[in-house]
């Protein structure tokens, strides 16, 4: 089968032709890819920012983290499962026995494998091998393909703005830089999960004008303050919230400074620095929140906001075979929304 | 009356001979000083740190913000306190009428006062005028001379502690950075808040040995690397919460890397700087936490953990007229615990 | 003034002409009330149901506890309020210095008074004498009158859902049991706070029209057993929520019928009984929950929901000298939303 | 093997001679029975109560549900556990992969199987098959054996105990009804999580002196008030939580009774009836809190309090072949503390 493969870091992914995945332990189970969403992490994965992290995986491997399609076979032990069923697939495969598993919090399992990350193959193919413990089933009869970038850029998203609802009452005002992939989906799911006033930044007028479309309250194109002072004009006071999706250059500073007393800046986006004085943490008692994709059950919820018609996805459809150029268009801010690429 | 005021920054304070407060408002209560605590931050304060962050006071006026002692007299409009009740002040006058003070958080009230901070007087002197809300009434009988660290010192570890209970469990790792005035209670705290094991960091072995006495169960001699490898030795992934009592020099970076994944954070100590890169925040999903003095609330239950004889003063005490020197003591580091003056 | 008095236990309340509250305290405030809510409270009280609980007060007394109208006079110590300011008023008198308002719980203030319940003057009335600590600023301009109902069966309704805002993701299905005057203001209120899933229960088919024209996702019309059929039909595991305005006849054994594993059953309704072995709380892990009013806070905050245009108010004017007829009409179930008595 | 079971409702169970189990799945393991405690569960087994709950399961059947041993077997997909290896039961086998366990609660599985109550074979036995979810691996060394009564009674104390934490602070009271198998690690626990005062309620003065030796500040003899007298000449106003584990008789109406506005009443034990005003929920906004045996990760949790000495168990030992004669000591009250079974 065809896979987009990483054969050194540094250098475009391959497609290659490699032999289908088997079915080999009862917990396997066997995904005809009907979608893979292309997200910045690949570029970074590229330029081997994780790979360290990641404890130095050996090459080559498929690449892609963002995956929905349909069964296509299961192991001996799994029953609720059947070939043909439409499912997306939480981005980790976790052991389900750790303590984190145990409480839930996937992202923290410490036996996982991250497909398309780690070394384990991923989804840029036509056929993914995984877990029975990352399959989500969707309603039948959905069509799996244009929810792929759900399984990463929309649970981390999700996974942002859930830790942040305890934080959200009416005339709450939150912040959302960076109104890409991730950026207008946590948008559209602070309006479905809060009460909180939104108000999105950019540094490209267009996209704030879909952030408005798809539920901001108000746009703040980000200049040399990064949109300190139209966020400032909006609250006084500063916002009680920012979530930064970009994570790097001006950002980090722009994000704190625009925060109230007591305000809590959460960094999803990554590349850059946060550098801060102890004092303003003393002053004016600031958090910083981080955040690592999601858990199973948030994906799971946040395919239901999906079904209610509360979250959508601004995706453009590409050829599998395309991928390495999908990516340079990626990396040169030519994609609009998300990309999927379709085996 | 005596009274230790600050005329000049980058100068010594003054012992001043000046007015006894009177009643004005229905609402005043003087307080006859029993004992004022010595606090670093009033150090930063003749070193004018503060001074722009608190709109820069006209001086002189009297410092001193950590304030025990005996009702001297009250406005017509206060009917449950009386002359010789002993109390202890939190530190912030409170207006009672903002959104702040109507949800119980007092240290972000828009319209008080910070006695000793702010311009307003503080209890460097033989009396002190306050608000009715900033008086804790003390069990009949009591001694309000020992407790006045309470006030703040204890206070602002108290708060720093109780945000952290919902993240601990038997099994959960804390470390405390620096064993001095806030740390020595922050540990006790701990102790009887949580079932957190404790482990404290400290550049003096007798710290230690004092920590290990009231309740940590590991101490970690911070060298070159700030405990880091101690702490990893004690905890092989890492602590699951730092409170860093120093918040300058290499603890903020040491903090950082010695959390586990998930870990938080938190900052008490200022005056160095938080240097992170993004990427931390998303691949170990690390959180900080700020700390702003604590609430009226907190601090009439740390005065319940005293009286059950849960959390002890490390202090040694000297008289009013000595506190220009006894500040200078603190500067270098020689006061075991925290210093109380003495009208 | 007129005033609506009562003066015997289980007789009509009278329309007295008595004499215009002054300011005495520093802290008083003179509302001219625009509109005074007719509440199921008040026909309680008239039945001697909160006699004891409220100690026994002395008669006649003016009563009515939803109130909204312009500042007349205020004390010389309050300088944020002037004359012809618009106004709603939280029920309570809160001392603001007591642990319970020191943490923000106003409606635990143990010296606290209930105007129109306790004794206390209420609205019922062209003028009523409060605390500023019960005065809650609308924004200029805005009409009061219509407001009125907020300040009581708003803010507990919006008490009871907030306190539930923790227990819901999207998929959290919630029961609303009786959409009179509180009922739908929680139907909007939890649209506007949660992604949960409403379905509203009533013996009315025209109160289930008007709640699926507000928000609700499902009705069921309560038969004879109260509605739990056509819940099953809807949720097939019951309901993770229900909140039962009600709370008497068939309602709380209907209720807690309906609940799911781990769910929670929420009272704001009473009359009733609460009758469930233990049994079903450790077989089921069910939960029930008591509700008394809400906070100055949530009530400001619900006035910004209102002013979003998020939660409306369907209710009826009637003159001020008709309160004893329209006290009989709500009694006899003819009032739609909720009755306001027009000074 | 030797084995306890069930073979007619009302009828004590008979020790019978059965074929051992063996591994069958990739994820079954067999333990060693070392020792299973005799829980007053068995009891209302035999009675019948829980027979509709649990689907009226085929006779007979092997009872207990509070086991720890040895490893004995594991199946193939197993690689952390080695026969010889001590550990500790989770009661419940529960799948892994609904949404109740994905969300880390092992009591809602709503695929699981509960041995000793649901037809599933339990541990009054040599030997039993259990799931790799349930187990709980014990420090290399440890003593199984005096360990199993934490398994249920042990789990379910600590569970209802952690959910109440976030309600208690320095000068929160508490009052634990029944200081019997569970009673009395709730005590412990509390002492252990949190500062709260600790009230033990009896009507046997000897348990009330174990009460205080294990950490309890107060106790109360409960007489025909059910000590609510005694409770409020320690806590005039009332406790602030109320945790009953008897549940029946007069202890419902006494633990509601003897709470303070706000108060929360938590059933563990059960038998008897809640019954009370829906007004009462509403004029002192009190909560009921049920509870359903505990997760996974809290067993986990109380074994690590257990090992730095903090709980202790009060238990006798019996040979597995007195089974129905110890049941019978139970049902009198001739118990001290748990007893535990031992083939």
């Amino acid at each position: 089968m065809k896979a987009g493969r990483i054969h050194a870091y540094h250098e475009p992914i391959h497609i290659d032709d490699i032999n289908e995945p088997r079915i080999e332990k009862d917990t396997d189970v066997i995904v005809k890819i009907g979608g893979a969403g292309v997200c910045r992490t690949d570029l970074h994965i590229i330029e081997g920012i994780w790979k360290d992290a990641l404890g130095n995986p050996p090459l080559p491997y498929t690449i892609g983290h963002e995956n929905a399609g349909w069964i296509e076979a299961v192991g001996s032990g799994i029953t609720h499962l059947k070939k043909g069923d439409p499912v997306i697939l939480h981005p980790l495969m976790s052991c389900g026995l750790c303590p984190a598993c145990r409480a839930g919090r996937d992202m923290y399992c410490t036996q996982g494998h991250f497909p398309g990350l780690d070394g384990t193959d991923g989804g840029y193919a036509e056929y993914l091998k995984t877990s029975v413990r990352s399959v989500i089933p969707l309603a039948p009869g959905t069509d799996p393909v244009p929810l792929a970038p759900f399984a990463d850029a929309g649970i981390t998203a999700y996974h942002a703005v859930k830790k942040l609802v305890p934080l959200t009452a009416p005339g709450t005002t939150v912040a959302v830089i960076g109104i890409g992939g991730l950026g207008h989906f946590a948008v559209q799911i602070l309006r479905a999960l809060t009460p909180a006033t939104v108000i999105a930044i950019d540094t490209q007028s267009q996209r704030l004008d879909f952030a408005t479309e798809i539920g901001a309250h108000h746009a703040v194109l980000a200049g040399s303050d990064g949109g300190v002072g139209g966020v400032k004009r909006i609250a006084p006071n500063g916002v009680d919230i920012v979530i930064d999706f970009v994570g790097e250059h001006q950002t980090p500073a722009a994000g704190v400074n625009m925060l109230a007393k007591g305000g809590t800046y959460s960094v999803v986006g990554y590349g850059g620095e946060v550098q801060v004085p102890t004092l303003e943490f003393v002053n004016r008692e600031i958090n910083i929140v981080g955040n690592l994709v999601g858990t199973y059950n948030e994906l799971a919820e946040l395919m239901e906001l999906n079904r209610q018609g509360k979250v959508v996805i601004s995706a453009q459809q590409f050829p599998l075979a395309d991928a390495p150029q999908v990516m340079e268009m990626l990396d040169r801010g030519e994609i609009k929304g998300r990309a999927i690429l379709i085996p």
